[in-house]
């Protein structure tokens, strides 16, 4: 296990009408928000009306920046910048995924920033005095309710990039279970994927004992593989979402990652094909993930499928030991396909032109190399796309 | 599962070496800091010298309290408020294990109160403005370095009671595995014992849906039963020493019992023990809880004691409920037999004439109740000190 420093200050506020902690929340920070939300769905479901006569009740004041795209695009951030700086916004409050709250966050960081916000983007480190920012969640998927992390587009060079830091980590988020009632099955899947994905990227690592990190990444696991499911077959069904949406936040918000050297893998790949071709996260992610598996299993790193098989998948330790990896990356692959998820890549609309492509800038940012457990170069992940194809 | 507030903002520096960010660290707070430790352990194996030269080097004036008894007495409390009210104290630093961290807290929570410090005890409420505290932790057991709770003694009345508070959680702790390289066998088998314990006390709730929360205690069980034997066998072990300590400060952080109905068992049965007989709360826990179990089990208890055989102990799921349930007791009772710790209440010294009256004492702080999962009251009690003596 390695050295590390633990600090998730994040207050979450759990369970069916939450959000009731809201004005006394807000007012710790002060009393002009920014409302950041994507498309009509919170209008529908009346998350937005909600919020609007809490922040009423109260005496806060609050503008509004929607239309934050699935990935959300550098040029929407200025729009929240500018807002911010207009109306001397004191909290940035995110209601959605983590698209919103990712938008959310970078608006946050941008406000104090005088250059151009991607900057801030490629290089965190010009991040000085970050707004603080809230979130109402709306889909268990990308956990940006409770880490420091954004993910932004830039359409204009197709680049996806994450950027951390530390003060972008929402001060409170609110996590009410039925407010993802309405999520539609193919998000669902997608989400389920993602937790799952953000999970795997911790779990095979190449630091050895980590078990304890180890054993709260198989209960994650298992808990996605089991509500996952079921939350598809019974979108109402509060116990799944509880579940899921609680996994979300735990499998990013640093606490799997802690003692081990998470060197980000699928998440870089998928980055680069939701750049060129805007597809969605979790499904780029459950496309790949089986196949990077069955591409880095050898020899040195079977002892960590073996554990996965048998603590997530439940296969028997007797078997033999290729045995039990092919079947857990098997059944990896099983799972995805029965939430209803593509298979391949050419599947959601890509083209084998831009593999190469993509491949190459994967790597770009990691020194050539990207993961942990084994770390792959381009040539490597251009192969994984091949057999994603 | 329930609803929750999730709040755990101490920050935690893990590894070896951690110390050096004392000096940083303390400063946030102010630069006149009480050490409070117990015996010369710390004096021995150079914990004290390296705090005393850090603190120096970066011009942190301290002041010292030292004694603390393994279970923290009020009298040894007033001894640490007086010298916070002299010397202007702004930060309690901890070096030791839970009794220590506890007795500072209640330092810290005392320091701005009139009264009697025994009132802040029995009636946290009480408590306005809290000292900032921070520990070194030298033993892997209580969880008092993360958590919000202290356990203080009141010799005069045979009194020993929980308390918690928010503002008690530690600002930071420092948690390196090499510190405990030198604790001996009989504290470490406790302290597995006891991280077991508050394992159980989340794990088996009456509340049934936080699978997740139930997969992460199951993880913390097999690291303690992991470990604690490697640790007890190779006291240098760092990796066993890390998942130990790591264990200890998430099984009461609040992570296990989030969405659940942690309502204390085996714990007000054993502060009783304690409160009487002072003995070891590891030790007293240790003997208890098989007891516990065997008494609770029934058909309405029976699912829990499956999930915990099958996913703890590896029992194979297939066979009869009840078979996979009381072998799992039994494993537990032979686990604790093999780290040495005494399987019987008469050989700890305690005899049986106060049973009764430590039955009746263990339940009077909870409405006549103790327990989540199957509810116990004094007769209950009595009858698992009768099973254990």
């Amino acid at each position: 296990m390695l050295s590390f420093d633990y600090s998730i200050p994040t207050k979450i506020f759990f369970g069916k009408g939450k959000i009731d902690v809201l004005g006394k929340e807000i007012k710790k920070y002060g009393s002009k928000v920014l409302i950041v939300y994507g498309g009509g769905s919170i209008k529908r479901n009346g998350i937005y009306d909600r919020t609007a006569s809490i922040l009423k009740e109260n005496n806060i004041d609050f503008y509004e920046l929607s239309g934050v795209e699935p990935n959300p695009r550098i040029t929407t951030v200025k729009k929240g910048i500018d807002i911010c700086k207009e109306k001397n916004i004191e909290l940035v409050l995110a209601i959605g995924g983590g698209s919103t709250i990712d938008c959310a966050k970078v608006i946050a960081a941008g406000v104090n920033y005088d250059g151009d916000p991607w900057d801030i983007v490629k290089n965190p480190s010009k991040i000085e005095k970050v707004l603080p920012v809230a979130s109402i969640l709306t889909l268990a998927a990308t956990g940006s309710e409770m880490d420091q992390i954004a993910v932004i587009s830039n359409m204009d060079t197709n680049e996806k990039i994450g950027v951390g830091h530390e003060d972008m980590r929402p001060k409170f988020s609110v996590l009410d279970p039925t407010y993802t009632f309405t999520v539609p099955e193919n998000q669902t899947a997608a989400g389920t994927a993602d937790i799952m994905s953000h999970t795997f990227e911790s779990y095979f690592s190449g630091v050895e004992g980590a078990y304890l990190q180890d054993g709260i990444a198989e209960a994650i696991l298992r808990t996605c593989i089991k509500y996952g499911k079921i939350a598809m077959e019974k979108p109402n069904d509060y116990e799944a979402r509880a579940n899921l949406m609680w996994a979300s936040s735990l499998a990013i918000n640093g606490l799997l990652s802690l003692g081990k050297d998470r060197k980000w893998c699928c998440h870089p790949i998928e980055h680069e094909l939701s750049a060129y071709y805007d597809i969605t996260h979790g499904v780029g992610l459950a496309i790949l993930t089986p196949n990077w598996m069955e591409y880095i299993l050898n020899d040195d790193t079977l002892h960590k499928f073996v554990d996965y098989g048998v603590n997530v998948w439940g296969i028997d330790r007797k078997k033999d030991s290729y045995e039990i990896a092919r079947e857990a990356i098997k059944n990896t692959r099983k799972y995805f396909d029965s939430l209803g998820i593509p298979s391949k890549l050419r599947e959601v609309g890509i083209g084998e032109e831009k593999l190469e492509l993509m491949a190459n800038r994967a790597v770009r940012n990691s020194g050539g190399t990207i993961g942990s457990l084994r770390p792959i170069d381009a040539e490597d992940v251009l192969n994984i796309l091949k057999k994603s194809y």
